[in-house]
């Protein structure tokens, strides 16, 4: 392994989901939900797999049907226009449309200034892109964590070649309000940055709404959007997701996509563009079930004695685990099956500076109620 | 689009599908086959999506029974064992099998010594890298193309890292022979380097035999074997692809993989470890087939006036253009969806001495006979 990944090892999620097999503990770590999506998209895929669509290599850019639906839906929903065929690209998840933007536009030497704590995958690709990360610390803030924007714009540097940004936010729940949101298109602007924003949990949003970077004035024509289908429909073992932008940085990250997976998931590209297309009630329902679930577990979790991070939007609960005279989140999480048969996150791993999130530990609320009632209670024995 | 991935914009391949599916051609350029795999795999599919099998993320490595089916095929085979736990990894395909194994094995700096013409994402992940290829040349001999061992060893210095190889060799259907095979072994232990061998067309040998790298002296421990089930099923859609090496070697790549696409292909996974099971008779009356299809593509190529190189392997002929007064490819390959409704894929592509392949076009034949002679029958006119 090369010494720009060597620091990276297995990822957090692969180490405590391995865990939770193994000790037959209720994975509370891994953000994926127990209950598949609606069968009807279920059934969608099977029908295009038995029909013979998408068997055979997709185009580079993603079939047709998905990238028309991907644009329909921004448009539905934030009234975005994105024009399907140049604006559109279909990635292996969010995961691959992250890699792919990160090598495309960073150049060695690159400074990328992101939102800390951060997904473990944005750090792995700034480094293989041979740039550099500078994080900016989401602070915990009267029971919320908040982006201090004098902090971010603090940051940027001549160097600062891209904002990496993440709303709602994973691990902390944290949905960036108008007033954030303005703040970095503002910068933006100003110091004329790239923006990569992974907005994988647009509709998982309780309270406030989801505000696309894109939708700021200034930012559509610098804005790589990348979403994906695994979070909004269930099934994150399908893998499609996709980038909204320009067409110059689609461009852009088309030429490095094309030479990590090609192309991917041909069938479920059908399947996802079929789901796109669901009702209002569909993600109406789907918010409502998360939000009743993120109330039960959070309650849980303040009855157990751990300060409780009420998220305003994604799947997750941070905690501080300080009140149960517990400081290292790590060890909390490697000792948590044992003690009572739960696994959980330790946001310390998604930190620069290890002491700040050392103390915060993050639980999945993807799951269903008897699960979730099953996993409150085992908590209740830490107490 | 940053520097190091500047020259190499959109790949050959979506370029001439593009242009194939624009003008109505016969695509015989990009290589998918035109008629899906067994039918019994794609309702494997089918029930592994409708029983809820791999619609959520499946393990970091890969499902348990698809790296079991993989060890199995090897030491069917080949006779060689891995052990599925730590020997195997699953990938989004051979590309993601290609580009993980090259993020994670070099370093800014290296040398990868690659058999030229290459297939075009080596030359893109060995630039992700920030590592510089050192090409070798087959030369055509005598109607096929062949290696110089003398010339292999000259390319080695003491900043190569690894030599990137692949046998079955696309574009020209090299399957490199038993003295081959033995000299690049002996220049990797006396040199110490790393191999990563592109081995996706094992199952498309009409001449000789393939011989896997990783089974002769000294190569099993410092060799990344790729393969994938796209070409050998009649998939290419779904993105099966595997790495087998040992633990160190597979753990590095898992760091690299695990931040390209995390996971892919759930459901399809548990499809394609029923594939691998087949039994002989479906990799041989596989063979047969294509053997057939071989056959009668190089004979209307011959007779349209093409010198042709009878490929020993893959699904690919190719045809040197200069007997019918051609000599630039990439032109040829532009005008021939208007000269005679067809569509090839110019090799000049694939090397770095863009003289050396000018003249060469590649042909699929993975598609029904009824399309080839529709195809052969169009070619005649060009005489
Ligand atoms: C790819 S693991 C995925 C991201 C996520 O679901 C998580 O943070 O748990
Ligand atoms: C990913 S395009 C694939 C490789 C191949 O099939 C080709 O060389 O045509």
């Amino acid at each position: 392994l090369n010494r720009r990944l060597a620091s990276f090892g297995t990822t957090i999620f692969a180490e405590m989901s391995a865990l939770a097999a193994r000790t037959g503990s209720i994975n509370l770590g891994q953000g994926f939900p127990d209950t598949d999506g609606p069968a009807q998209i279920a059934e969608a895929a099977s029908r295009a797999v038995l029909t013979g669509l998408g068997n055979q290599y997709p185009p580079g850019p993603g079939v047709p049907e998905l990238r028309a639906a991907v644009a329909r839906h921004q448009e539905r929903f934030y009234g975005l226009s994105w024009d399907p065929d140049a604006e559109v690209l279909v990635t292996a998840g969010a995961t691959e449309a992250i890699a792919a933007s990160l090598l495309a536009l960073l150049e060695p030497g690159d400074e990328v200034v992101a939102l800390e704590p951060y997904y473990d995958s944005y750090a792995a690709c700034i480094a293989m892109a041979g740039a550099t990360r500078v994080p900016v610390t989401l602070r915990p803030h009267g029971g919320a964590f908040a982006l201090d924007p004098d902090e971010l714009r603090a940051a940027v540097t001549p160097r600062t070649r891209l904002l990496l940004l993440n709303s709602p936010h994973n691990p902390t729940g944290t949905v960036l309000g108008p007033a954030e949101i303005a703040a970095i298109a503002e910068l933006a602007v100003e110091r004329d940055l790239l923006v990569v924003t992974d907005e994988v949990y647009e509709h998982l949003v309780f309270e406030g709404v989801h505000t696309p970077l894109a939708s700021l004035p200034g930012m559509r024509d610098r804005t790589v959007t990348i979403s994906s289908a695994g979070k909004t429909f269930s099934f994150t073992g399908w893998k499609v997701g996709w980038v909204t932008a320009a067409p110059e940085l689609v461009a852009a990250v088309r030429s490095a996509k094309q030479f990590l997976t090609f192309v991917s998931s041909g069938p479920f590209q059908y399947a996802i563009a079929e789901a796109l297309d669901l009702p209002d009630s569909y993600y109406a329902d789907f918010r409502a079930d998360l939000a009743a679930k993120r109330d039960l577990l959070a309650g849980g979790l303040a009855a157990a004695g751990f300060e409780v991070f009420r998220p305003q939007g994604t799947y997750f609960i941070t905690t501080d685990i300080t009140p149960l005279g517990e400081k290292d989140g790590l060890a909390f999480c490697r000792s948590l099956p044992e003690r009572c048969g739960v696994v959980a996150i330790p946001n310390q791993v998604f930190y620069d500076d290890r002491t700040a999130g050392a103390a915060h530990v993050r639980w999945a609320f993807c799951k269903r109620t008897a699960v979730l009632q099953e996993a409150v209670e085992r908590l209740g024995r830490l107490a």
